[in-house]
């Protein structure tokens, strides 16, 4: 495997956020993320939750905005936080626009050549435990995952498809249904192709129709001044899929919040702590 | 008094962080400045601390980065974080460093002509109280202040001038003897020209000397693994001078921690729990 090197240590919480870089070979560039080492994680193993990004994020806006490390100092666990899409291909138009390329890599492994490098998903579930493997100070055998926007679909579809891998799922204001919103078709469609069938693997609600899977437990908050609920998020969609499942889901409707980080700080308590519950199971 | 425009809000803790632009007088340019309001103001009224930020700063900052408004919800308490120096007036040179001229205030009046727009002294000690006057939710008699690094300067020379104004001072990691460090030097002669004797004004250990006014509480934090700690910030010239004028600070190094905002929202629910005793007496 190749190197990890630390790139940055900050300490907050009497922990400390650490930046990593390596050359991820699923997505054939070099990429960072960061890890938030609780103060228990200096004398013993940790469990861990994974956070993905929304559209236009790196590995930095959680570390920096969420204080997230408040509560996963006190509960002793680690917070992994992954970019967003591979950086740095120089493919024709990745950056063009916000919501596709780089920057939002929606968490597929794309299939369209062009976009051959955009293997977020493998690199979210394979690669990275992978490369985390050589932390000592990680118990990865407990695992959960959460996200925003779009990294709150990431979370949903990742957990729903190994369910094995992960104690529990939560997203903040995750786009439900991408099959069904403008953002979902433009990344499903450029990075898949015209194969609908093959977009189903990474929609939530399409995965929850006749999931017969684990039931983990599943936590998703949503601001209702979010000027993207109505167009690109419905949490209605996914309640709907929820109970045809008969998936006891946790889906909360949080009155006059919008999509930015204040929404996602006010509530990361509640998510850190959701996550102890059933990490300490 | 010209019109105080809001300019943005966002749910955060149950309560808002809302945006305000207005002409101001004492800057003669529009300013821009936060006010987070607890949940407690929409019911009666609230105290007030006022943070002012560092050097580059915005009034951003501050509302994005310290999750100070976890406990100034839980306690009922409002803050204020001013911008840090005027803006848009194109003196020349103005921009060329990030040390002095916009967003590096240093919150004195400049005496040198060039900076005669440079007046945050009179923008955070007079207009800015004056303006918030109108906000009927607000009880500023009951009002602390508190910064970082250049607003650390700010918050203890400003508040060992004002004593009857602010029922309490904090600080993290302050410039603590501005005539003493390469930031305040640059900021005094620059602002205030060759008089030394017009510095001492704005000097926190200066101020201390000979000390007779009310000894508000004041709590400095500061971390020893901070960039600037040697050169810059000098806790120890601010500790012999509250030694010499039997000021009872508590002035805390804090191991292993740097001069960012991981830092500050550390140690910031603590600070707002200081303030929040001083402003129930």
């Amino acid at each position: 495997m190749a190197e990890v090197k630390e790139i940055g240590s900050t300490k907050m919480f009497e922990g400390f956020n650490k930046r990593y870089s390596h050359m991820s070979a699923s997505l054939s560039c070099e990429m960072k993320f960061h890890v938030y080492l609780p103060p228990a994680a200096a004398s013993g193993k940790v469990p861990v939750i994974y956070y993905l990004s929304g559209l236009t994020c790196t590995d930095e806006n959680f570390i920096t905005k969420s204080c997230a490390q408040r509560m996963a100092a006190e509960l002793g666990i680690a917070l992994i936080a992954p970019d967003t899409s591979p950086r740095g291909h120089g493919v024709e138009g990745e950056a063009d626009s916000y919501d596709f390329g780089v920057g939002a890599g929606f968490y597929v492994n794309a299939t369209v050549d062009k976009w051959k490098n955009w293997r977020m998903y493998e690199y979210v579930t394979e690669e990275l435990p992978s490369v985390l493997g050589s932390f000592d100070m990680l118990d990865l055998s407990k695992s959960s995952i959460m996200g925003h926007s779009m990294g709150g679909h990431g979370a949903l579809t990742i957990g729903l498809k190994n369910a094995g891998k992960y104690k529990s799922i939560s997203a903040f204001s995750p786009i439900c249904n991408p099959m069904d919103c403008p953002w979902g078709l433009k990344a499903l469609s450029g990075y898949l192709g015209d194969d609908k069938e093959s977009w189903k693997e990474y929609d939530a609600c399409e995965l929850l129709k006749g999931y017969s899977g684990p039931k983990l437990p599943l936590l998703v908050d949503q601001g209702t001044a979010d000027n993207f609920l109505v167009e690109q998020l419905k949490p209605e969609n996914l309640q709907a899929a929820c109970t045809a499942a008969e998936y006891p889901a946790t889906i909360r409707m949080q009155e006059g919040y919008d999509h930015s980080y204040f929404f996602i700080s006010t509530f990361i308590a509640d998510h850190i702590k959701f996550h102890a519950d059933a990490l300490s199971k």
